[in-house]
């Protein structure tokens, strides 16, 4: 039996094994547009990914006697409707949803983790942050695509502002809703430090859509 | 390096391997339409197994100095036109068809594979096939649905028996383009053995829908 975890952590275990699994099921959704089987290979082994690290996570949660559907439920309509509201209309949006939604994902969890007190539930986040590295695969496809047909820059950089802005508003849903994670965030240096992270995801997310050929 | 492989192992596998890719990027978006996040941790599980059998196919493949994308590649449309032929309309048909179309598969392919020259290829399908013991979560909930609203039994039905149509019409297309694979076939006993696994094919589909509460 583990020692039983507090409620800002079972708060972001859950939002996180929530975001896995439904990071999981849309990108396996967005491989049915792929241009090539090679394409729908590498996006369907990013969601695979995804899936090892929601069963992760929502065994940990299990372990630690929590009912894990129970502690994802706050965050299913946030997600979902993030989802809903970011849907793909093709493979390159697809690609930029995949890269730039992990990234900024990422981002964020990492930055939340450092002020989990329980040690194995951080270095358990951590770990599965770390397990991406698909994005090179991104960032050549989205390059050559532009490369190709330079019209399509426009749109493209449209798309991930409002990527990132529906984020923005689906996370300000959860803050608002969830105060447990709301205390991980200003427990890390009040108002300044969430003005921090903000700067934070900004920078990190304009440097992924340089690195696409995309004006952020 | 391992021993080369002769065309109808080819080609066996890379079916059946991209018939994994296409199931578990189908069943990964079916999860979508479920109910509960119980429900779609359910059908995401089946998702990731079958994403684990492509892998272990394709790495098979590789092994042997076949390149994988390549031995799909006959096989790409007539299993895109199946499940595009065959999308669920909802969570009920979705289960429906991973059950039915799960149960069609194997048992062609446990047939077909009876018939492979080369052992360890026949003993990497017979595991994948054996892998999958989720179909008593579909028989479950498709029996309470039909006992909580008896009228949608004729429905499914339907259902089951255009999915059965469908998979016989792209068989047919993928036997006619694939000698190799027609030759495992025929090698099993000529055309009384082709009557012989339709038979046996068919029984055991209408031994699946009656356990779900449906005519065949």
């Amino acid at each position: 039996m583990e020692a039983r975890l507090d409620a800002p952590t079972v708060d972001l275990l859950a939002v996180l094994a929530y975001g896995e699994l439904t990071a999981f099921e849309r990108l396996a959704s967005d491989a049915r547009l792929a241009p090539s089987v090679a394409d729908k290979v590498a996006l369907a082994t990013m969601a695979a990914a995804e899936f090892d690290h929601f069963r992760r996570l929502r065994d940990h949660l299990a372990a630690a006697g929590v009912d894990p559907e129970a502690a994802m439920e706050p965050f299913v309509r946030p997600l979902d409707t993030f989802h809903d509201s970011t849907e793909p209309n093709d493979w390159l949006e697809g690609l930029i949803k995949a890269y730039v939604g992990d990234g900024l994902a990422t981002d964020f969890y990492r930055e939340v983790a450092g002020s989990l007190r329980d040690d194995r539930a951080r270095a358990l986040v951590l770990d599965v942050l770390a397990d991406t590295g698909q994005a090179q695969f991104v960032v050549d496809r989205v390059t050559e695509a532009i490369r190709a047909q330079p019209a399509v820059a426009g749109r493209l950089a449209l798309w991930g502002r409002r990527l990132v802005g529906e984020a923005l508003i689906q996370a300000q849903m959860v803050a608002v809703d969830r105060d447990a994670l709301t205390e991980l965030l200003v427990g890390r240096g009040g108002l300044g430090g969430i003005t921090g992270l903000l700067n934070h995801l900004t920078d990190n997310h304009s440097a992924r859509m340089a690195a696409m050929g995309l004006q952020a």
